[in-house]
């Protein structure tokens, strides 16, 4: 307790990120970050813009990078909103359009930056539970809120709702605002994008960071009209005009317009996720339906906290959630094939010394 | 008014950033940006940076970079904390340290952003005046509060109180954190982090976009006793725990380093200012005594607007703000000695047609 400190920071829980190990020679499956390194062209965009210009502020407005946005997923510029990591617009849609009397609708197993966000704005919140099957079910939030965010694949079941879900939900609740955080939609989901036209309430969320291979870069952004990204934008002006600076910008616009890249390093990891669900289930895991760059898994004789200990012992690390409900599971990165082979390796070694 | 916005948003006033035209061949003297392209080094230390590797999360603690200026500065690691430009560094510190029901006191002629962070986390707050030779009087912040934030020098006026102003201020008010923004110290004033060691109530804060020429880069710091460093970062970490992305990190390590290049850089622009000082003085203008790299200055017989309009007019943009007390003022960037040149030939001009 500190007299300093205002009143909010002592009841704060901050996040806690997967671990970032300095370690070499680490298989690091704990992230979310893509296994192969961004379109040659953010390389070259970004090298071309490392020069004396870094002397004067970024484009506040980022027009350049909303406009990529807004012709990638034909959407007007108006309906663009960016900013520094998709935690950073998450943050603003949390202060500036999810703060309201009524309470905030989430997954009781979803990511876990949700309910800190709603300690750090006073944001009254209900948790709703996954089914059994561990999926999202629409009918549980029929109930009375002030907003309603999910990610679409969840996080960190990797399970996704088809747009036929997403569209009841929006019809449900015509005046609360829905958020649907796409982070990890191009693994094999559907966007919610072309939803945005018809309703005033979606905002849609992306990252550059899990399926662009720029988690380094931090660059996110929104979809929704015109009076939703108002909102976010008089916040972003209210906290910090220049979220995105030079070279983040110039990076973004290459990733942006590299579909070719975008589409063929999906398409690879989709089919090494589904190689690794295969595996994983001849070894006896069960594992969600991931459309997503993890997959979740549980073996039905082994605890997820020795797993993963056993695994960081050989130099593996994948993320295990001391949370109730999802403590026997473990979330595991696609990686390379290689790396999903020495992870496949590592855990039959585990299994066969009875170690996990 | 939106449905849709959380209450908050509708009584937000943001802060507008200097116009950052798209306009070629302007003399761009409104935002403070350093006239000059970065160290070498900084440039060097991105491209280098610029590589693979961007598809992993930067270090959520920027290790490197707290390191890099905790030894610049003399001072231990722990008394370190980085952000997206100081900006953002100065929105966590409002949030997080100037948030206390008695009132926060600031100048009534200051950084136009400090009573915009107040809106966004409903801060109670005072403004002090400026006393009749618009510097900051101590004396009139002997009253009850929750918190002091001023520019040291002050912006816009330039102008910079000695170490026992801060030092008498710091013993007024043990119980309060004194937050002393520090973006344009190295241009020649007193820097209060020596004050650091003995008060546990002062934060400083600085940013790289000034007198380190990166102003693209968007990182700024803050220096002060682990207890106050804590509050940003439970509150950071409840935001976004990666705000500064592989390359800003990268680049701001080098630019810290390269303490060579910040002299002699900041020495080229004092010179610069002194002699533009001189220069406008014999043109009749009042130039209040400035540390910092812009001068602020106002001619007895013309209109700041209709001045500055006029440079407009000549493709020089300096900065002029409608608001009582000061409407009459330019603030006017350090530039180039030959944009220091334009400028004077453009006002002598100006004066010679009665434009202004």
């Amino acid at each position: 307790m500190s007299r300093f400190w205002s009143p909010i920071v002592h009841s704060l829980t901050p996040y806690v990120p997967g671990e970032q190990p300095r370690m070499a020679n680490l298989i690091k499956l704990n992230t979310n970050e893509c296994p192969y390194g961004p379109s040659p062209r953010v390389i070259e965009a970004i090298r071309a813009a490392t020069n004396d210009t870094l002397r004067l502020y970024p484009d506040p407005t980022a027009h350049g990078l909303c406009t990529a946005i807004a012709t990638a997923h034909d959407v007007p510029v108006d309906h663009v909103f960016v900013g520094n990591g998709s935690d950073e617009v998450l943050a603003h849609a949390f202060q500036g359009l999810l703060n309201h009397e009524a309470p905030l609708l989430f997954p009781d197993i979803t990511y876990s930056f949700y309910p800190v966000y709603c300690g750090l704005y006073g944001i009254r919140h209900e948790t709703v539970p996954l089914d059994a099957a561990m999926g999202i079910d629409i009918a549980a939030y029929r109930r009375p809120c002030g907003g309603i965010i999910l990610p679409n694949p969840n996080a960190p079941t990797g399970m996704a709702l088809g747009l036929d879900a997403i569209r009841a939900l929006l019809h449900d609740h015509p005046d609360a605002v829905v958020v649907v955080d796409e982070a990890y939609v191009d693994f094999g989901a559907e966007t919610a994008i072309p939803l945005v036209a018809a309703h005033p309430n979606l905002l849609v969320v992306r990252t550059l960071s899990k399926s662009s291979a720029l988690a380094g870069l931090r660059v996110g952004y929104a979809i929704g009209q015109p009076d939703l990204i108002a909102a976010l934008t008089r916040i972003k002006d209210s906290f910090n005009s220049y979220p995105l600076d030079r070279l983040a910008q110039a990076g973004a616009i290459a990733a942006i317009e590299d579909r070719e890249w975008l589409a063929n390093t999906s398409a690879r990891i989709i089919s090494s996720r589904d190689r690794l669900t295969d595996s994983l289930g001849k070894m006896g895991f069960e594992v969600l339906p991931s459309r997503a760059n993890f997959v979740f898994a549980r073996h039905p004789d082994r605890d997820g906290a020795q797993l993963a200990a056993a695994l960081r012992a050989r130099a593996i690390i994948v993320r295990h959630f001391r949370t109730p409900r999802i403590a026997q599971w473990l979330r595991i990165t696609i990686g390379t094939d290689a790396e999903c082979q020495a992870l496949l390796h590592g855990l039959a070694d585990v299994l066969a010394l009875n170690e996990g």
